[in-house]
């Protein structure tokens, strides 16, 4: 089911984002967003669609928009003067392929190009709805969202007095939670859900992004190179602000099955193969 | 009366761009937008939606957004992988300031922010404008835009073999122009003009960008910091693409010439103060 939904927002990006002239700047955008994944985001914006009574096709846009979007965060968080990280998904990380010069236009790219290619390609969706969905993502995808979380997460890096449980819950709110919003909340919106559904997806989406990120943190520790495809161990050589460094990893993986388990009640409404895919792939990469 | 503009448009940044937290980042994002300028776009923008028949309080949002977008590429321009300039305005540039990851981050931050400004203020206009804006926005200051001018840009420098007249035309009508017209185009779209007018709007953005451009590759030769607050004579070091390097300072001069003509032209009909003083600053900055 998981991968029908993968083959589904793959074969979508690849028609959205075509190349185009100049060709090194399209291909740069491509290069990250098309790094095989598990497009985890589209397809929790899909499912909520779904589950909520609404038609998974006009969800594709929005979907794959996400995606992108996501794809900005990973080029520009991965650059020399951010993260510095050589690799992503186990292959050489935008910049080193395309330069620091065109990676960092290719991010800036992304950040119209998504927006647009949901509204150039939801003719079902009305206006004033559309309309939610991009101040969604701007909000999300933004200085209130994603973009604050990473700027806080920065500053922490390497200050044991910012080291605080406050600064790690911004953090992990809206470093990841927020695009696990923006993902579900959208899919929420183009169903037409009421405001009692949309929410309680919002409140999943809460809860099932912090999970993320705190599988993420106790993989960080516990994980290598070959299974991640990408640099570990470098939060606690970088002395970053994370889960683990806060309340310890016993504590992490407590909290993580706690969310997990809130996750799985909740989907009991939902009935969806998909979702416990997803719950039931956490808990199994971080040996729950 | 261009003061009058600049001093409505530098009140309603200040109001759309207010500190939040994380501190840092809207500091950073405050301190390129704020910076002294002559607000040429946002001018533009209120200015055709005045001529057009428009209410430019309906204009001022969007104005705003369009410079804050302009902002935004100027800090990306000035990074270190990019022009690497230490200066903007007289003013050290915004990574010398803030670090090169937070700049970079609030440049991502003013992409999102900008059209949210636009999404968030504009209680007049109708959905179907409003829609049409932002895909304008998108397109001009996305990669088929201001983007796209800049990575051929970027692509050409120090590369004689690149100096064609074509890569020097698409520069110049991507980097420069798709802001102005942007402005243009959003102004006559808030004034509900006909597709006429419209177009020809849009036909004079296109002139006057391209006169900018020149006068700004003029400027570099001719001109000193004192003058223009940032470094100059770059173009001719770094190997830059330009209307000079191409053309020979004479009929570049000549070519300004005649674009500030077709403008000037233009505007015996729009009868506008605004875009006269506009032509003839240009003008006279360059001694023409």
């Amino acid at each position: 089911m998981m991968n029908n939904y993968i083959k589904l927002i793959d074969e979508n990006l690849e028609k959205f984002l075509q190349e185009e002239y100049p060709d090194n700047l399209f291909k740069s955008m491509r290069y990250t967003v098309l790094l095989e994944g598990k497009r985890l985001r589209p397809v929790m914006c899909l499912e909520f669609c779904k589950i909520l009574g609404g038609n998974i096709e006009d969800a594709l846009p929005t979907a794959c928009a996400i995606e992108m979007l996501h794809a900005q965060t990973l080029i520009h968080d991965d650059l020399p003067c951010m993260d510095n990280d050589d690799f992503r998904r186990g292959k050489p990380s935008n910049h080193k392929v395309f330069g620091e010069a065109v990676a960092t236009l290719a991010g800036d790219a992304l950040l119209t190009y998504a927006p647009q290619t949901i509204l150039k390609n939801s003719k079902n969706i009305k206006p004033e709805t559309l309309l939610a969905i991009l101040d969604d993502f701007f909000t999300f995808g933004g200085a209130r969202g994603v973009i604050a979380g990473q700027v806080v997460d920065i500053e922490c890096e390497g200050k044991k007095s910012f080291h605080t449980k406050e600064n790690l819950e911004f953090i992990h709110k809206h470093k990841t939670g927020d695009l696990f919003r923006l993902a579900i909340r959208s899919g929420a919106r183009i169903a037409r859900t009421d405001r009692e559904n949309f929410e309680r997806a919002d409140d999943y989406a809460q809860s099932f992004g912090l999970a993320f990120q705190i599988a993420d943190d106790i993989l960080d520790v516990t994980s290598n190179f070959e299974e991640m495809g990408k640099t570990l161990g470098k939060d606690a050589i970088s002395d970053k602000l994370t889960y683990v460094s806060v309340y310890g990893i016993d504590n992490a993986k407590c909290k993580l099955l706690s969310l997990l388990e809130k996750c799985d009640n909740m989907n009991k409404d939902y009935n969806s193969e998909i979702l416990d895919e997803i719950l039931r792939g956490i808990g199994k990469r971080v040996n729950l």
